[in-house]
């Protein structure tokens, strides 16, 4: 994509009502616009990052089983009284409106409910499960404070499966694959190395439910990490007892701010004997399903990269889910640099390397070098009178301080046989 | 897909409270689940189909010079009352909640005080212009009455696309443009014989509108067909006139139901003006943006596709949506159609084409036929102990009423070099 094209800009102010680092970089970068606190818009380089995400997530839900659908955001409040979910008093974040006949319906702020109620219909035998359902979804909630950027907001899109099984063993046999699924989903996207199952307070049917918690100052949870073993244990759980129980030393155990990216909880089946979902099992007894619930809020993973992996000159972005691989700097407006760019370009696009040029000009050569930093594309390519002499184009990491001069073929062999 | 472990199920009933062979056909193959009137949940069958509308359509749309970008649901009071759009008295369609400190939201009902706010930041000079910004979203409408299926939901997934451009006669170019776009989209999803570009009413800024309308009896409009140059003109614009302005002859035009599946509307200046989205032209002068506005409703796209395409066995799927390009059907328990038909399956799955197995076993080879046609995947195969003894698959297209025996090698010729 040519910059020059590329409706947004990069901003050198950081908006006065933002105190949040993703929130500052994000906006200064053009990849969000803030509607009011807690809700925000991705802007195109924010939503391509957005849908790299998705995609990681996507393939890592079909290959464990799941199907994807596509559930409503308005919520009939009939569904939601068979759990006793719907009554302020009990879940105090719905936002609530009505229908022109005064019917009161709510916004989705979860969907378990919704999920179950879909379900139900298909399930009869005990041949009809288990069932690994998801979707994506602008998730609404109506949080007093909203001060974190896209890291906890009033609207945000994120991934929900549910499992439903036919009993503990086969829920525990799934959930523990899930736990491998979601490292993997944290790996992909650059943070696994921060990243630490973490155990946290569970429900009715677990001592336990499990959050992934990344190590980053910015977090709003404490958590005490085991780096032997690569867990952690979360403040609210963190007795003792529990230390013991997991075979962990409290004095090796050290202390960090963390933020939740993802969590995995086992329901049992209270949701499924509120809202009817029973099947038969192979004796002939009605059973209801056991259900699991594994979450990821995209928004707030992107916001979490950007914490932990931005230096103070801008964002880092993992290849994985960079809004381009490459950004190709022309810097000055000779004829033969702005040629040989066009060249360069051309030739990246051929090659299916997702390319943004810097072409705009009247820009200063460090103007063009600060606001790469602040996007934080993987790759620098910068064209240039020098590099024109020097028979190439200068390559660097956007983590590394200098670059090199490679040759075009270089260049095109090292990124095509990447891909 | 093995259809074995799909978790919908084709049901024979007709849900009661349907009036609409959209929704009947929707709900009984289980592509859609009804939460309440109006509202739609999209199940993995019903999703692909989506989700193929909606890659077509972003495919067109990043052709015409379109940058996307996904923005909130959750709206600002203050941008609307720019507007004067805010008062249920000037829209009678808003939902409204309320934030925890009793300020008033809305719900996205339509998009263009959104964009234009988002571009104000990054507009100033003549030279940041023409941009072309769309999204897809899910958006909501507090309709009295919603009893056409998918065809007008309380809420529904769209496209919108808004131009800004310098002047009307950028603005202009762009739009005619658009017709095209538009015209090539509803080729591409199979409906373009049965649409027409028709003449509706303006604004303030253009003596028409230009809605896609596509003939079929569940249409809510009225429309006057003439078939010599394919354009039409809704009902609230039909006057001699009109008719003359755009030389047709009255005796000429038909009378037919249309379903309005896209509309293109020239906005003109007010909404800039009002939300202060000015840019300086090359003379120095403060100019309003010009802007335009593109939409299409996804699952009325979806609805009005088994409305004109359907029979009395079920849905039709033109090969471009469908969610799936064959049906596979596994006929009969015997080891020799089963081992077949998993090779048939595999094979298919390893040279990417898109297939659905119906290896469901204790279900009759009426009742398989009976699901694959309310399925309506384009093509369907059947390995059986025929096809077996005659040394290939039956393989016929939804629309015919014979197959023919085709060996494993052409049935996977005739896929991979459709792709």
């Amino acid at each position: 994509m040519q910059q020059s094209k590329l409706f947004t800009k990069t901003k050198k102010e950081t908006p006065s009502d933002e105190v949040s680092k993703n929130a500052e970089f994000l906006i200064r970068g053009g990849f969000i616009y803030k509607e009011m606190a807690g809700v925000y818009s991705y802007l195109p380089l924010g939503l391509r990052v957005i849908k790299k995400i998705e995609n990681i997530i996507r393939e890592e839900m079909d290959a464990i089983g799941g199907q994807e659908m596509k559930t409503s955001i308005l919520q009939n409040k009939e569904v939601w009284e068979k759990t006793n979910r719907w009554d302020d008093k009990e879940v105090d974040i719905w936002f609530k409106t009505k229908l022109k006949n005064d019917t009161e319906i709510g916004l989705s702020w979860s969907n378990e409910e919704n999920f179950t109620s879909i379900l139900k219909q298909y399930v009869n035998s005990y041949k009809d499960l288990p069932i690994y359902a998801y979707d994506f979804k602008d998730i609404m909630r109506n949080e007093v404070r909203s001060k974190s950027g896209i890291m906890r907001g009033r609207e945000f899109y994120w991934k929900a499966l549910y499992s439903f099984s036919k009993d503990e063993k086969e829920h525990n046999d799934f959930y523990e694959k899930m736990k491998i699924t979601y490292s993997n989903i944290f790996k992909k996207v650059g943070i696994g190395h921060l990243t630490y199952l973490t155990f946290a307070s569970g429900g009715a049917f677990s001592k336990y439910s499990h959050e992934f918690q990344t190590i980053t100052s910015a977090g709003e949870d404490t958590i005490y990490v085991s780096e032997d073993n690569a867990i952690a244990i979360n403040k609210e759980v963190f007795e003792d007892e529990v230390i013991a129980s997991l075979g962990l030393e409290k004095n090796k155990l050290v202390e960090h701010r963390g933020i939740e990216v993802g969590n995995i909880f086992t329901l049992g089946t209270n949701k499924a004997e509120s809202l009817d979902l029973y099947y038969t099992d192979d004796k002939g007894n009605k059973v209801p399903a056991f259900i699991g619930s594994y979450g990821i809020g995209l928004g707030r993973l992107m916001g979490t990269v950007v914490e932990v992996l931005s230096d103070d000159k801008g964002m880092i972005w993992p290849e994985t889910i960079a809004p381009f691989k490459i950004h190709l700097l022309s810097l000055g407006e000779g004829e033969a640099v702005l040629l040989e760019a066009k060249n360069v370009y051309e030739k990246l696009l051929a090659s299916d390397v997702e390319v943004l040029i810097d072409d705009r000009s009247g820009i200063s050569a460090g103007e063009k070098f600060a606001d790469s930093d602040l996007l934080g594309i993987p790759y620098r390519a910068v064209v240039s009178e020098r590099s024109i002499k020097e028979n190439g184009i200068e390559l660097k990491k956007r983590t590394e301080e200098k670059g090199k001069i490679v040759s075009l073929s270089e260049l095109l062999n090292l990124f095509t046989s990447k891909i």
